[in-house]
C-alpha cells in the first residue's frame, strides 16, 4: 500500500511513522508513505497556500490552486483508490471503514488546517472525507496518523500475531472482556478463578458473555 | 495545565508535541506535559512491563506492579483531576469532554499497548476512561497526542484567535459550512453569490442555513 499525504505540518507526523507498527510495514515493504508539503505548491514569493474567507469571519481557508496543483500532479503519476480528506464533518471512522481501506493499493489523505479547504477543492477531487470522532483538531496531522495506524496494521504481515488483530475491540461489534495477568492476587484484587481453571471451552464462554455485558453496558449502541 | 503521559513509546509522541498549537501551549507556559516511560519501572533485570493473559489467547497484557507503582508515585507528588485510560472500550471522546477536561489542572493519560491493561489497575487508578473512536490502534500513543491537542487548544490564550474555535465543527452541535476564499471563480466553480454581497447579516443566516442543512444530511444523529 502507498499512502501520499498533504499537508502544511509534515513534521508533525514524524515520530508516528518512525516507530511501532508504521516503521515495522515500512521497513517490510509493506506500506510506503510519502508526504507532501503544500507549501511548496504555494503562490508567489511567499508561498502563499491560505487566504481569507469569502463573507468575513475568523480563520483562514486553504486556497484551491495550490492543493488542486499538487493533488493533479500525484493522480496524473498513478491511480489512487481513495482521495481523502480529514474533516471533523466526514463520516465518522469506524473498524469497517480501517478495513476496507486496507486492501486498497494508493490512497491520498489530505490533512486540513485553520478553517480548512476551500468547498470547491472537495468538490473536485475529494472522493471520501472522514473524520476520527466528533471533536476539533488543530489540523488534520494527528487525524492522519491514526487512519494510516489503524488501516496500516490491518494489512497481513505487519502485526507479528495476526490472531491479536481479530480478536480486538470492535472486530466482531463487541468490546473486549477484562484481561488480566501475574500475580492471581495483587493487593487483595484476585484473577477470576474461571481464568486460572484450565478449561479453555469455559473461559471462552466466560470472556464472550462478559464481552457482550461490559458492550450492553457502556456502549449498547454497538449491539444495534 | 499539566498533563502526565505514560507509556512504553514516549518517542513515539514526539513530533506532535514539538509542533503546532502543543508546543505553542507549552512555550507560553499554558500547558506542560511530562513524559513517563513505564519501562523505568520495568521488574527485575528485563525491566518486565507485560506478561501472558490468564486464560490464554493471543496478545501481552500490561501488568499491575510497574502501572500501580509509577501512578501511585505521580499520586504522591500532586492531586490529579482524572486518571484517563485510553482504551477503545472507553466513552467516546466528543468536543464536551474535550471542554469538561480543557479547565483541570493535572490529569494523567495512561496509554494502553499489546492487548491492555490488567482490569485491576483499571479498578485501583483510573477514573475515567476514554476512546478516540470505534476503530483500534496500534497503541494509546496516538490516542494520547488527539486528546491532549483537543483538549490544550481549548484553553484560553493558546489559540491566536479564540473566536475561531467557537466557530468550529460540534462547538454549537452543528458541522461547520462550507467555506470558500479567492479566486471566486476557479475552474468554472463559482463561490455562492452571497458571500460576495457584504450584507453580514444575509452571510450569517446563509451560514447557518447550510450549517443545519448539512448536519441533517451528513449527521442527523447530532441534531438529537
Amino acid at each position: 500500500m502507498r499512502i501520499d499525504i498533504i499537508s502544511v505540518l509534515p513534521e508533525l507526523m514524524e515520530s508516528p511513522f518512525k516507530t511501532s507498527i508504521l516503521k515495522r510495514a515500512m521497513d517490510k515493504g509493506i506500506a510506503e508513505v510519502h508526504f507532501h508539503q503544500l507549501r511548496d505548491f504555494g503562490l508567489g514569493k511567499y508561498r502563499q497556500i491560505d487566504d481569507e474567507p469569502y463573507g468575513g469571519g475568523a480563520g483562514m481557508v486553504m486556497m484551491c490552486e495550490p492543493l488542486d496543483n499538487l493533488i493533479s500532479k500525484l493522480k496524473s503519476e498513478r491511480n489512487y483508490d481513495e482521495i481523502i480528506y480529514l474533516t471533523p464533518d466526514g463520516e465518522t471512522l469506524n473498524q469497517k471503514i480501517a478495513n476496507t481501506l486496507s486492501i486498497k493499493d494508493n490512497l491520498i489523505f489530505l490533512c486540513g488546517h485553520y478553517k480548512g479547504i476551500d468547498q470547491r477543492i472537495r468538490e473536485l477531487h475529494i472522493t471520501r472525507e472522514i473524520s476520527i470522532g466528533d471533536y476539533v483538531l488543530t489540523g488534520g496531522e494527528l487525524a492522519a496518523c491514526v487512519l494510516a495506524d489503524s488501516v496500516i496494521r490491518l494489512i497481513p504481515g505487519v502485526l507479528n500475531d495476526e490472531q491479536s488483530a481479530l480478536t480486538d475491540s470492535f472486530q466482531d461489534d463487541l468490546l473486549s472482556p477484562p484481561i488480566y495477568t501475574r500475580p492471581a492476587e495483587y493487593k487483595g484484587l484476585k484473577v477470576p478463578e474461571i481464568l486460572l481453571s484450565g478449561n479453555f471451552k469455559k473461559i471462552e464462554e466466560w470472556r464472550s458473555e462478559q464481552a457482550l455485558k461490559i458492550t450492553q453496558k457502556k456502549r449498547p449502541d454497538l449491539l444495534h
